[in-house]
């Protein structure tokens, strides 16, 4: 069993088991020490004051061809919020599976044994995906359902035509995955903002895939204040440096944009 | 069952159980449209030419406590290669559990089912997953059996100690988690570059979390070129605007750095 000390060099952990010490690889005690006093101390100190699970409950829907990225990256920042819980939720437990099929990720609940949450999170898909979900009675009645009592209900990329498909976005405007903006407008009547994300009252849409994260650290701000949304932006380190320039659609000429949805249509299932 | 119109507006798809006609929700068929005749098509045209398998094999070594963004990025972005496969590779075959413990992604292979691979990316994890990793014998043992014949073998964050503790990066400079950079210099001996992802040779080290998607489009066009890099790109719509600044260590402050590791461990099983 290892333990942190509490007295000593506060970078170093001792092995109880044979006496041995050796450094952190992250370093984390370190943390303590620097925080011992400071306002900042809070973010973690709540988390002994609080009773198990008093942290935000986020719960993802996972669904039969979802985009991998659009729940995994938003995970990846909530999780680091303070006592939050995040839940991977599918119409029946087990494995759901990307819309490339390479990839499963486990829903550790069925829908029908979630009923309250503070952030809900649909996330996109592919065509078969997302397509597949706007069709699903039980899908799109426990979405209404969750969202009476939300703090947030919340989707990346295609996700908000499924927000949409269950009624949730009537006088609203949103976003969605850039090549989708023409069906939100056309077949589903909500105006679309070409914006990383969009709050609209206690509903925020996102943009394709990867602007989850941003989305994510905008709504860990609202939930936990800018300080602890800014510490979790650096435990991921994520100052984004993309080797090219080209993520914007507005910005790409006709042939990027359909080399784009030609890269996406193939490399589905 | 319903198949994409060849000769009619290409925008549509026709359900062929009922004759009804509607749009695509990504508009893919948009794509091969407007890539006739283009130099671009190749890119999606090589898939039918070429037989199943043929475009690069992808692992990516999951193991117990990795932290969730740092395979799912790169995934999302790798899958989208012309004729990609992407596996998800444990010690076991089954459900490998992140190091927040809130979600599982499925290991589709054993290590011992797989001896080849284009490319190995090895993920990074929170203090107890990465020092377990790091002593796991049938791990490293794996890790450098299949590097002998990678054509690119990665890491993201805290990968990079697994890859210098399996002997790959002996002589060579590489990048890591901030918070890990102390650990990789002193303990391990490998000179720490602070950039989000460093080439050497064929192995390429990544920073902390996130930057594994910045290293994926760098892999991607070092595989299957510029052009369709970019087309990733924009596919995932990576055009990064986080709400806040703060996701570079070398510019935050002493009190930040210490939040930013106390939400790590404290989110940390």
């Amino acid at each position: 069993m290892t333990h942190t000390t509490e007295n000593a060099d506060a970078t170093e952990i001792t092995d109880t088991a044979d006496g041995t010490t050796r450094r952190r690889v992250l370093g984390a005690s370190l943390a303590t020490a620097a925080l011992a006093g400071t306002g900042l101390a809070t973010a973690g100190a709540a988390r002994a004051e609080r009773p198990a699970g008093a942290g935000p409950s986020v719960g993802i829907l996972l669904y039969d061809g979802f985009s991998l990225l659009d729940p995994t990256g938003p995970a990846e920042v909530l999780s680091r919020l303070p006592d939050a819980t995040v839940t991977m939720i599918g119409e029946a437990r087990g494995p759901v599976r990307t819309d490339t099929g390479d990839t499963a990720v486990l829903a550790e609940r069925a829908i029908a044994e979630v009923s309250r949450l503070d952030v809900l999170l649909v996330p996109g898909g592919g065509e078969r995906g997302t397509t597949g979900a706007m069709a699903n009675p039980a899908l799109l009645s426990w979405i209404r359902a969750v969202h009476r009592h939300t703090a947030w209900t919340t989707s990346v990329c295609t996700g908000s035509l499924i927000l949409a498909a269950a009624g949730l976005l009537e006088g609203r405007r949103a976003t969605t995955h850039w090549a989708s903006a023409e069906y939100l407008e056309n077949e589903l009547g909500v105006p679309y903002v070409p914006a990383r994300y969009v709050p609209s009252g206690r509903i925020v849409t996102a943009a394709g895939v990867s602007a989850g994260v941003d989305m994510a650290l905008y709504l860990a701000a609202r939930i936990a204040g800018e300080t602890v949304a800014r510490g979790i932006q650096l435990a991921i380190e994520y100052d984004p440096t993309p080797p090219f320039d080209s993520g914007n659609a507005a910005e790409a000429g006709p042939e990027l944009r359909a080399l784009a949805l030609r890269l996406i249509a193939e490399s589905g299932t």
